[in-house]
C-alpha cells in the first residue's frame, strides 16, 4: 500500500465509474508487473473506461480465474508465467499464432467466447518497425527456446522472415524446440534450423550470415547480468540488428559488445515490451496505445 | 464509453499498478450505480491502493461471482439487488445484523474468509448522528418493510433506539416484516411493532408520539415523485426528524410537507447513502472515507 497517488488532480469523472471494464494480468508472481501502469495510463490518456489489474493466479487457481473472466464479464486478460500453456484447455479460440507456439499471453472475452492469442511475437516484430526496420526476407539467428523465444520465431516466420537459425543448450526445452521448428516449417514458408548452442563454429557462422541477431534468453538479465551469449565483437557485423529481448539492465552485455563492434542498430527489450502490450491493447479497445507517451513517462531512461 | 475522463493530470503512480486490489459491487442492473465514483475519489484521495467496480450479476451468476472474490483475492464487494439475501449461502460468516435482517450489502475477504455485512442502517444511524442527533431512546416511525426499512430498524434497534413503530401495507413483504419484528424484540431491548398502513388512526397517533419519522418505502422517488404517505403538515410536531430514504429528487413530497410543517430537521437519503458507503469502505479498507468531500465532488446540490 502507497499513501502517494500522483496524477490525480481533483475528482475523477467519465472513468472508474459503472461503467468501467475490467482486463486482469493473471500470474504469480506478478506484483511487480509494470503491465498495470503501462495500460491504465493509456486508458486515461485515450480516455477509455477500462482499467487494468494484477491477480496472483498459479495453475491450481487458473480454471477458476478463467470462469471469474466470464462471470464478471471482464473485457479480457493477460496471462504470464506459470499459466501461457496450461490456459489453452480453458479457452474457445486460438489465434494462429498461440496455437504455433501452444501458448497466450492474452484473452480477448468476446460475450463470453474467449480467444487467445500471443502478442510477444508482434511485440518484436513492431518494435523493429517503429525502428524503421521490416522483418520480410530477414535472416535472424535467435538464442533461447522458451516463453520469449517461440513466438519471436513464430510471428517472424507468419510475417514473412527468410530464415531462422534457433541456438539452444539441449536443455528441457529441447524437446518442444524441436517440435517448434517443425510446426513453423509446416505452416510458413520460413526456414527454420534448431542448434545445440555448444557448437559455437556453427553459431558464429549463423551470426555472420544474419541480418539479425536476437538473445531471447534471460542471459543478460539480473543475476546473469555479467553474462553474453556473444562475447567477441568480431562476430557481429555493424550493418546488423542486435536485439536483446532484456530490459532489466537497459544496456546488457551483449548491447556493450555490439556497441563495442560499431552496430549501429543496438536494441534492449523496451521496444518489445510495449509494443507487445500495444498488441494487446489494440485486440481489447480497437485503439492504438500512445506508445510515446508510454514511453515517455515509464521509461526516461531510454 | 465515454471519451473524457476528468481528474487525470499527468502520469498516474502510486494507484492502478500491481499492486492495486479490485472491490466489487455485484447486482443487476447496476451500470448506473455511483458507488465507484464515491469510492474511487475516496481512494484517491486518501492514498489507498483500491479500486471500485461494478459487474452485472444476477442470482444465476452469484456463486460464480463469490467464487471470483476468494479466486482474484478482491478485497470485498457490495453486493444489491437481487443478491442481498441469496448471497448468504455463499459466505462463511454474518454480522450479527445481517444476520438479523437476513441480508447482506458488503463482503469483506480475509485471506480466503467472507463475511457479509449490512451497512444500511449503520448509514442512516451514521447520516443522524453526523447531524448531531443520537438514535439512543429515541421513538421512531418507520414506514416500509423492505431492504431499506429491515436494516434501518435492526441497527436502531441495536444501537439502543427505544421503541420502532413499523407501518406496510399488507404486500409480499408482510409476512416477512412479522418475523423480523419478532427477530428485533427477542435479540434486543428495543419495542417494536408491525401495523397495517391502512390504519391512519394509529399511524397518526404513532407519529405524534414519535422522535423520528423515517419513510423507508419508494414513495418520493421517480416515478413515485408527486406521492408521500404522509400529506398533512399538522401530523408532524416541529422537535422531530422527519427523514427520507428517497435522494431523487433531492426534496421529495415529503420533505415538502415536513417544510410546511416547520419540522426543524429534514433530511433526504444522501447522507444515509454515503454513510453506508464510509462503513464499507471501513470495513475494507480500516480508514475513515472523507465523507464531506465525497459530498462536495458528488452532491454540490445538497
Amino acid at each position: 500500500m502507497t499513501n502517494q497517488i500522483t496524477g490525480v488532480n481533483g475528482p475523477i469523472t467519465g472513468w472508474l465509474d459503472g461503467h468501467t471494464y475490467l482486463i486482469g494480468l493473471m500470474a504469480y508472481p506478478i506484483r511487480h508487473s509494470m503491465s498495470p501502469t503501462m495500460h491504465n495510463n493509456a486508458f486515461a490518456k485515450l480516455g477509455l473506461n477500462y482499467t487494468y489489474l494484477c491477480f496472483e493466479i498459479g495453475n491450481d487457481k487458473l480454471a477458476s480465474a478463467v470462469d471469474a473472466i466470464r462471470t464478471l464479464d471482464m473485457r479480457g486478460s493477460n496471462v504470464s508465467m506459470p499459466n501461457k500453456k496450461e490456459v489453452i484447455k480453458y479457452l474457445d479460440k486460438l489465434s494462429p499464432a498461440s496455437e504455433m507456439c501452444d501458448a497466450v499471453n492474452t484473452i480477448v472475452n468476446d460475450q463470453g467466447v474467449l480467444t487467445g492469442y500471443t502478442t510477444d511475437g508482434i511485440g518484436f516484430v513492431q518494435a523493429l518497425k517503429a525502428e524503421g526496420i521490416e522483418i520480410k526476407d530477414k535472416i535472424i539467428t535467435l538464442t533461447g527456446a522458451g516463453g520469449a523465444a517461440t513466438p519471436i520465431a513464430v510471428q517472424s516466420a507468419l510475417d514473412g522472415a527468410k530464415e531462422i537459425k534457433m541456438f539452444n543448450i539441449q536443455d528441457d526445452k529441447w524437446a518442444q524446440a524441436e517440435k517448434n521448428v517443425q510446426t513453423i516449417q509446416e505452416k510458413t514458408a520460413c526456414k527454420v534450423s534448431l542448434t545445440d548452442l555448444s557448437n559455437q563454429a556453427a553459431f558464429k557462422q549463423a551470426i555472420a550470415e544474419s541480418d539479425i541477431y536476437c538473445d531471447a534468453t534471460s542471459v543478460g538479465m539480473k543475476p546473469l547480468e555479467d553474462k553474453t551469449l556473444v562475447s567477441d565483437p568480431s562476430w557481429f557485423h555493424k550493418e546488423m540488428v542486435v536485439f536483446d529481448t532484456v530490459y532489466a539492465p537497459r544496456t546488457t552485455k551483449l548491447m556493450e559488445v555490439a556497441q563495442a563492434a560499431g552496430v549501429e542498430h543496438i536494441f534492449n527489450g523496451i521496444g518489445m515490451m510495449i509494443e507487445q502490450g500495444a498488441a494487446s491493447f489494440k485486440l481489447w479497445t480497437g485503439q492504438d496505445m500512445p506508445t510515446d507517451y508510454i514511453r515517455e513517462i515509464m521509461f526516461t531512461d531510454k
